[in-house]
C-alpha cells in the first residue's frame, strides 16, 4: 500500500482516513467527532480542516474509494470465459477477500444510518452499489441462459447471496481460523448444491 | 394489539416505546433525544422520565421484547414432529413473518453500535440471541442425523441462513408486492435445493 516516495502529506492523509474508518467502524458515524479523528491521526484540528472541510466529506471519501475497490476487484477477478458457477465462485470469494481486507472501511460504508437513508447517499455510490448487484445477476442470468443455474427468481436469488457476504462484517472475526474467502466458498457450495442430498428429489 | 379495558397510563408507555423504535429505526440510536421520543409520544418530559430513567432504559425494552416474542414466535410455530426440512422452512417463514410485524423495533434492535459492541449489550440478550441460534443449529443437525440433510458446517449452514433473514431489514419493502414471509419461503428453497439443476454432480 504504500508507495516509496510518498509525501509527507500524503501520509498525513493515510493517517486520518485510517482512523476515521477505525473511528466510524467502532463507535459509529454520529458519535465520532472531528477531534477524535485529529488526536487519533495524530495531527492537528487545523491540519485536519485543511484537508477535510467536514466528517461528512471524510466519510464519503472512505466509503467511495472502498466501493470504487470493490467493483473493480471483483470485475478484474472474474474470468470472462469461465463457466457461470466458476463465476460466481469468484464473485463470492473475491467479494469476501476485499471485506477483509479493507474491514473497516467496509464497516463504515454499511453504517445503517447511511445505507437505510437513500436519500443520504450519493448518486455516483447507489451507481456503485447498483452496478455491483447487476454484475452479480447477469452472471446468475448467464447461468440460467447456458442451463447451468435453475432459478425462479435471479433478483432474489442476488439478494440472498450479497446478504450472506454482506452480513459478514456483523461477525467475522479476522483473527478466527477461517478466513474471509474460505467462508465464502463454503456459502457458494450451499448456494449452488444446496443442503439436501442430491439424491432427492427437489 | 390494544386491549379495550387499557389503562391510561399502559397506553402512554405503548406510545413511547412504538414512537422510540421509529426514531431509533429512522435517525439511529445516539441521534435520538429523550426530547424527540417525548414529542413524537405527545407527552410531557417529565412524564417520560416518570416511566423511563433514560433513553437507554427505553431501547432496552424495546429490543429485549422484540427479541423475547422472536424466540416465542419461532419455537411455538415449529412442529415438533415434522422433518427437520419442514421444521427448516418453518423456522425462516416465522422469523421472517415476525420481522413484518414487528419490522421498527428489529430495526432498532438492529443498530450496528449494539451489535458490534457485546460489551453493552444485556447477558440476557446475548442468551435469547444466542437460544435462538441454537435453535436453528439443532435443526440443521437432526437434520443431517437423518440424512435428510448434507452439511459440512453446521455452524456456518446456521450463519449463511441467520445472514438471509437478517439483512432483510436493510432492503426490504413493506409497501412491495411480496411479503417478507413468502422471501424466506424461496430462500429456503434455494438454501435446501441449490441453484443448480438437481441432475447435476453437486
Amino acid at each position: 500500500m504504500r508507495g516509496k516516495m510518498r509525501e509527507p502529506a500524503a501520509d498525513k492523509v493515510t493517517a486520518i482516513l485510517e482512523t476515521a474508518a477505525e473511528l466510524f467502524a467502532s463507535k459509529g458515524y454520529e458519535a465520532t467527532s472531528m477531534r477524535d479523528i485529529a488526536q487519533g491521526a495524530g495531527v492537528s484540528k487545523s491540519l485536519l480542516y485543511h484537508h477535510f472541510t467536514d466528517k461528512y466529506q471524510i466519510f464519503t471519501r472512505i466509503t467511495s474509494q472502498s466501493g470504487l475497490g470493490l467493483n473493480e476487484a471483483v470485475a478484474r477477478a472474474i474470468p470472462k470465459e469461465a463457466s457461470a458457477s466458476e463465476q460466481l465462485e469468484i464473485f463470492m470469494r473475491t467479494t469476501a477477500d476485499f471485506f477483509e481486507e479493507n474491514r473497516l472501511s467496509w464497516i463504515s460504508a454499511s453504517q445503517e444510518f447511511w445505507t437505510s437513508n437513500e436519500a443520504q447517499m450519493s448518486l455516483q455510490m447507489k451507481l456503485r452499489r447498483d452496478s455491483f448487484e447487476t454484475m452479480l445477476r447477469r452472471i446468475l442470468e448467464e447461468g440460467v441462459k447456458r442451463g447451468e443455474f435453475q432459478i425462479s427468481d435471479v433478483r432474489l436469488a442476488g439478494r440472498m447471496i450479497l446478504s450472506s457476504l454482506n452480513w459478514m462484517y456483523r461477525w467475522y472475526n479476522p483473527a478466527g481460523s477461517r478466513a474471509a474467502r474460505d467462508i465464502a466458498g463454503e456459502y457458494y457450495r450451499m448456494i449452488a448444491f444446496g443442503i439436501t442430498p442430491r439424491g432427492e428429489q427437489g
